[in-house]
């Protein structure tokens, strides 16, 4: 069987493993106080180019998110997003839970346009019963999105400055950051985004970690008293040196952006695969996700050899699916998808 | 150095990470649906005696103990525990911030006795005021407690009747379980645990996984909706059979039993090695953790060679401190540590 | 100057405020226990035909909202209404406060179509990724809607079937019920409320009281604790019996209904007077909230004398404006409108 | 019959009902932004000499209390209260509905020693496990605290440093701040409470109005964005004149400090009563609320011609009662009580 599915089906990559092993019968103190965390930290804050950078690793996309935006949000505010943004649509309303609204604006390509976010704000204050209504205190976007494409720098310049020019903070969602980084066509940094965000997380899970996502926080000003938020979130690894540990093979020799460029090579092939095969490509994503149209029927002969994502019906005899790539996905894999698309 | 600070500074036991190296590669589905957790449920089912379990892995125990408390309350209750309890003194207020009040009553050697429970909920309704306060809605207790006691199968077996003859849940947080379950005099075995606790955990981080905590609701009316619930709270791992293939990897032998039995005995060792040097030993702890009060040179001699956990001061000259023994806890670090007592 | 802002501009209804005066000096217990309150009760559930309703009196319409669905749904659970629900867009984020997302629906009119509710469960459960979303766990809608427009009783017997063929209760925001009662073509009673809907609350703010909404709770199995809830909400008048005395005005000799009727017959010369003028009726209002189209002159000279609520430029010429009615509109304040118009 | 169980158990002080009366036709805009409400703000400001002071009005107590102090703490703080506090007990666990924890003080006569909040919070940052507790946010006390006693200026200016020295916010309960402000022995003012304090509320139910706290900011640094947040909390009136009106009424010509002295008066004159007749003054409050400790035959005998609070057993034989006086505490009501004791 040929693995589409998702980027988190498969453990962890063998030089992160590896890392795990080698240290497994050493004893170190907990919570990321751990000499291997703080070793991480540095190598991610020199990666960024923010040298006082506040970064704290916690475990999962949705705590993260839930943890991070409800320690930047005041009572009386809450965070516009994409209406197709995962934090609107797929964390069971954590955001919520903690007390939070979700305002959501129309996405594009799932992105959010920054006339759209300066539109919302001005159109908020100049309305007259706006005091009863609920404030936008902050801006989450996804990079790359939910539907596998990114923003330009451009765009995230354009996020930055109608956030900052009303005084909200820009957090970004980086659950598959190092995809957007690698992806075709990509006019960003690491250092751009920690430039231009206030707030941010660089995805492990979905890149090759077993589990762990690193908040950094540039903006100084912000979630000042992390730690006991992460706690009273349930975010808090009491084997922290697990997360530090595992960032730390991530970002000591390369492994972030080799995993990054190869799950976007091998999605690029999948997709030219499909393109090629006389099938329509329904989202022109230039990171690792691929979505294509299918006759139902190639659906259910593609499925005896190969385990991708439905996505959901278009119309009687289509359907659009899901097609994820990861360190884990081969290039003998793609060649056999190739030759079976062929 | 020798390492008795706590039960969470080592990896994981080497079966366990064995179990996780050799099906790294593998791919299955995410959150837990894969056939390692199914497997692992399987066989937690088996060993408690309960057929029907409802069983959930979890990463961390502030989480669980605030995923479970927060399912099991309605908005106007809260939840009865030991002023030393985990939950009304460490988790940062994780179950106060999904909204519910923890409700101490004395601990008695870190334990919560069954007429303080009664005596508590009958003062609460016979006072004319108590719509105006937060209704007891349920019990929790850890085994073993915070304090390194057990509850004895009578207690157990009291404090479960109160709950019931009340009405209300009986929650047991066993994040140290598999210690109580080892402990000299205990007179219980996990199906008396899942026989009078409605909802309960088996600690996996303090106990020999990298991490995780096995929910299991054995009151088949209760936690209903506990994936979106886990969800909500950030507590589902993505990667979810790394939880199943270290429970499986735990219940498949009897490991679990093995660490829990190891650990107790090297903490009795470590116990009879202080008192015999003429030490005070402060609680009479049948399990892991050890609470001995040393005079401060004495401290300060040990911490050349021993790392251990300072608990507090008692007066000038003396000083209360905590040794925990866990898998990693060797018999030569054992012995060693006897010989620089003697 | 002829006020036509709002329905809450003035104080109470005169047979109202002489309750309160005429009892003013007596002494009663507090927080709803009195006989004031016990015979309000008495008299609502004689006029919906429920014996055994559960009534209780809170101050407002947010806070009766933001308590009844805080404790009507469980805690993975949102709560469905129109995108332009009062509780969407203009109770401050109380619902998410509480924990809950508000999922909306499209508005038509004001109204929820039975079809989308049964189209959203239907689809959300058909979606495999459901366990990572909010699941729809009752239904809000408001009677009249914020438009002013009414749901016909086919249409409420519709929402009410989907509502329990789907297993969720079917909430009322009865604000502004008694101009719904009072419409124009309402071929519905408040027994028909009572009857269809779980939990409802019947304004008191908007139709003649001081403050107060009645919530009424016609489903046994719900709300089951609904003291300490509303207390915790901070909901609960200290001096109770003014809720009482209110509603039992409203009630005793059918003021309720007859200040219903009068408001809404003066809001229908309003609209005739506009419409008759030439102007342009926004919607079909048939109570006591009428929108009109205006060209932005004629609001200008119309402010000199009277007093009306500004809802939204229309192009570069024209707003549209919203006038109101209520117990305190007199036949020659709407004359004198008239005469202005013609 | 005569009334003592209670400060809220009459309606309103007849000069306040008069003020709603008078103006009951009158149209004025919602939510607060009346000239009556500016009008009352104005009187406050002056009262406390506090030119730029923040006043709000919100309808109830427990509201008050939880609105005010969810804005005032981070999510990981909690609030500082004695564990006779009412935020501790009676409020329905309203404070954690918010997320927060109150974290517990003794109360010595239901009072809070400023030495105890320096230990407090000396400990707590002390403690090496920090990080995991709830950090001291903030202090509430109550003046007069729930036993009627009162905290002298200089427990006020000890209790106002140790919270400034550690950066925290003090915050008063002022539900009966009238009776505190008259009590016997008061060595303050309200310009002392207001200077003192960084945010409190002058309490209008229990000191003569139908409803109704006015709650002070005078650090202009916190609660920045009330408006939203007393909508938030459903504790925005939508009349909001009638508050206006009330404390208008309370404060333009010394009504609030004639309740005040009134009910003081007579509760000491009660408290003479109860001692000369034998019996034990429980606690000395100089205050409107009065606790003696009963032979229960006698409370029983009494019961008959008076209506007053049991508050708890004492032994077999004796009772402690509450006896509250009010503006509704006639001298005729206190002779007769006087004979009946005699």
């Amino acid at each position: 069987m040929l693995y589409f599915d998702s980027d988190y089906m498969a453990g962890a990559h063998p030089e992160v493993l590896k890392a795990l092993v080698d240290t497994n019968l050493e004893h170190t103190v907990g919570y990321g106080n751990d000499q291997y965390s703080e070793c991480a930290r540095e190598l991610l804050r020199y990666a960024m180019g923010v040298e006082d950078a506040q970064v704290m690793f916690l475990v999962g996309g949705t705590q993260t998110n839930a943890t991070a935006i409800d320690g930047l949000l005041r009572r009386h505010e809450g965070v516009l997003a994409a209406d197709s943004g995962h934090i609107a649509v797929h964390e069971s309303g954590a955001i919520e839970a903690s007390g939070h609204k979700v305002l959501t604006l129309p996405q594009h390509d799932g992105k959010v346009a920054a006339e759209d976010v300066a539109s919302y704000i001005h159109k908020f204050y100049a309305d007259q019963t706006y005091q009863h209504m609920v404030a936008p205190g902050m801006l989450y976007i996804s990079q790359p999105t939910e539907y596998g494409t990114i923003y330009s720098l451009k765009e995230l310049e354009s996020l930055s400055k109608v956030c900052h020019d009303n005084h909200i903070p820009l957090y970004i969602d980086g659950a598959r950051l190092g995809y957007a980084l690698a992806a075709e066509g990509a006019d960003f940094t690491l250092r751009d985004i920690a430039r231009l965000a206030d707030v941010f997380y660089i995805g492990g899970t979905k890149l090759g970690t077993l589990f762990g996502e690193a908040l950094v926080v540039t903006n100084s000003e912000l979630l000042t008293h992390l730690f006991p938020l992460v706690k009273q979130h349930g975010a808090l690894l009491a084997k922290g040196r697990l997360l530090g540990l595992q960032f730390e093979a991530m970002f000591r020799d390369g492994l972030y952006e080799r995993i990054g460029r190869h799950a976007v090579a091998m999605a690029l092939r999948v997709r030219e695969a499909f393109r090629s095969a006389g099938y329509e490509v329904v989202i022109e994503s230039p990171t690792n996700q691929q979505f294509f149209r299918l006759p139902n029927e190639v659906i259910d002969r593609l499925r005896e050899r190969v385990s991708f994502d439905y996505w959901g019906p278009r119309g009687q005899k289509y359907s659009v699916v899901r097609f994820v790539t990861s360190w884990a996905t081969t290039e003998e894999c793609v060649a056999e998808l190739e030759s079976i698309l062929r």
